[in-house]
């Protein structure tokens, strides 16, 4: 279960270029095998549509209960919102003898909230959490609970699928729940992208977070109230939040970094 | 500033080999400059204690604003409980123009929570929170307000800094929060020296938490009230936290995984 990171090549591990080398069979949302270029010689391509998830997964325990060396391609981090909880979901539920016995490694990745942080700074410099606003597999009162916890803990906030092309309500739910316990100014970094031609960073502040500024491709970061803007040398702007180091710099810290 | 991974050089980005080998200084945590071996011709290794933070910092930018190609070195994420936030913060703080001028790259790195639920499975399958139980330069009530949110959200919980030499009272209290609201066999997840010589993982319940099975290398998954373990056919075992989607595989996703 090989995590391709968020689009650049240069932020691909050598376990994930390696375990797609050494693949008989790449299994994958067509989106993310078309970036990986054409297969090498000998590899079989097994591309399936967003929504096929539960397919995708069967395919590939099925190819390797045969025998095959399968790499089930996600983008990002497999752990992270990607098919690496799919995959053992399925082994559990269907409990299939022939799965049982299939050899599986997931290979990590740099998830979308790690590099839109590297761009645009340090945002999750402090402690933070990751909610996914999708609905669909997740009942809407679970996720509320969720944000107003992540609110009340006063958590950066990374927010995974904020919107679909049907689906716009969560977002606007969401950051009525932020608003409601951290500052109009609170900066949010939306990030869109990312490794990928059409970048796109921008920082909003949270009483400007609508739905119509932010697609499915974008993750969204929400900083704490410690967050801060700080203008950069070039005229753009660096978002980070801080641990409290400087604060302290008299004081020794025995925890590594 | 370059994030290194947890260890293994197979987990090191391309991006981050390629900023180690352009540098003319690496600047860093001797433990991590040790790890990557001998400096290549002509680069000055500046090596730092545990504890000194700041000063590689400072050290970092006085050289960057000479002209010299600086990589600061840390373990994993630079943005994850590592040294970009105190980038930032030092930049932010201290105003000076020459700093001002220097050109920051932050290089994402694999996180230690991402490679502790990679080796277990996919603990970090759905909403998940990162909190360090560090209070050297967090006050111990904010630690412990995030903590209760994590907790009331149901959140899976990834503990960093969960002990020290002189510390151990936060874990024993962090783990009552959680067992508070959670099971008390729910999963938990001990990962030690990860992409390293002496790889420890473990899966204990919730209940068994105490200080002593824990130490400043270990980070720590506590699962959520949906994390599940699961035998593997090679007599080991899994833990993952589902998404959902099996139990809706008839309902097509819209959103990316």
């Amino acid at each position: 279960v090989v995590g391709l990171g968020p689009g650049a090549a240069d932020w691909r591990t050598p376990e994930a270029a390696a375990a797609l080398r050494s693949a008989s069979d790449l299994v994958g949302y067509r989106l993310y095998l078309d970036l990986l270029g054409p297969p090498l010689a000998g590899q079989a391509r097994h591309a399936y549509d967003l929504g096929e998830e539960a397919a995708r997964v069967r395919a590939a325990l099925d190819l390797a209960a045969e025998g095959r060396a399968v790499a089930l391609v996600c983008s990002g981090d497999p752990g992270i919102y990607a098919m690496a909880a799919l995959v053992f979901e399925l082994l559990d539920r269907e409990a299939r003898a022939d799965w049982k016995r299939v050899a599986i490694t997931v290979v990590p990745g740099i998830s979308a909230l790690q590099a839109a942080a590297a761009r645009i700074g340090a945002p999750l410099g402090h402690d933070f959490c990751a909610v996914s606003l999708s609905d669909l597999l997740t009942p809407w009162p679970v996720i509320e609970r969720r944000l107003e916890a992540a609110a009340d803990g006063d958590f950066v906030v990374a927010l995974y699928n904020p919107v679909s092309k049907r689906r716009s309500r969560q977002l606007a739910a969401a950051a009525g729940i932020l608003r409601a316990r951290r500052p109009g100014d609170t900066p949010v970094v939306l990030a869109r992208n990312l490794g990928r031609p059409g970048e796109e960073i921008a920082v909003i502040a949270l009483d400007e977070l609508t739905p119509d500024k932010v697609d499915m491709l974008t993750i969204v970061l929400v900083g704490s109230t410690a967050t801060r803007r700080l203008a950069r040398g070039d005229g753009g702007r660096w978002v980070y939040t801080p641990r409290g180091y400087a604060a302290k710099a008299g004081k020794s810290s025995e925890d590594a970094a």
